[in-house]
């Protein structure tokens, strides 16, 4: 299924998600491991839309979500840093979820950084990420 | 706000919902009332596209839908016939939702023609509108 470019933003306004996970994880330094995390969540009978992203971003997977739901995911800071971010740099959501977008970016640029490898850095992500989505309007 | 067709392909995709309501009303000869309707429902605080929407179909209302919901409505026969269903003749959907425009598109024909003033044509549109949105792998 071949994609257009501004097809592919709508459909992200709609359904599309930005989200910053915060996980404990005791192999790292800090205590903390960040994930970025790009996804958009169909129904099964939708699935050939979630290929077509994989496809069109050429990057990330498609997997069972729950239940009848699929997701495609992008995790990799290399793919999103690459391949998610500049997609939507150069073109722009119009929906508030661009806002998402804009902290996603931010943290991503901070694990550039390599500032989310120190307690400090987990704590300024933390901040970011708690007022992304449904946090947004808090 | 200026939207690409594209983009209202993608948004419409995830976002949109062709549905008939088929309604009593004494005032029809056979007892029952089509009503066709396209609609977008937003959270409150991306309003500004449901107005970006009416200004590029150039037809339809926005108004509160339920709590912080908005809604962007088109209902009247002539401008889905005239603007609404041109649209996403030229730029078809990528979702399943296309199968709900066509038959969306098929009650409208029928409406056309006058067959929803008559009880056969009441009991076409019924059939077909049982098969469209939840029902549609029914």
């Amino acid at each position: 299924m071949k994609l257009d470019a501004e097809w592919v933003t709508g459909f992200v306004d709609g359904e599309g998600c930005f989200h910053v996970g915060i996980n404990r994880h005791a192999d790292m330094k800090c205590g903390y491991q960040v994930l970025p995390e790009f996804t958009v969540v169909q129904h099964e009978r939708d699935v050939k839309l979630l290929h077509g992203l994989r496809e069109f971003f050429r990057c990330g997977v498609v997997r069972t979500n729950h239940g009848d739901r699929w997701a495609y995911r992008v995790r990799g800071k290399k793919d999103l840093l690459e391949n998610i971010v500049p997609f939507f740099v150069q073109h722009p959501l119009k929906s508030e979820k661009r806002e998402d977008f804009e902290k996603f970016r931010s943290v991503l640029r901070l694990m550039e950084a390599g500032d989310h490898l120190t307690v400090e850095g987990v704590n300024n992500v933390q901040r970011i990420a708690a007022r992304m989505n449904r946090g947004r309007s808090r």
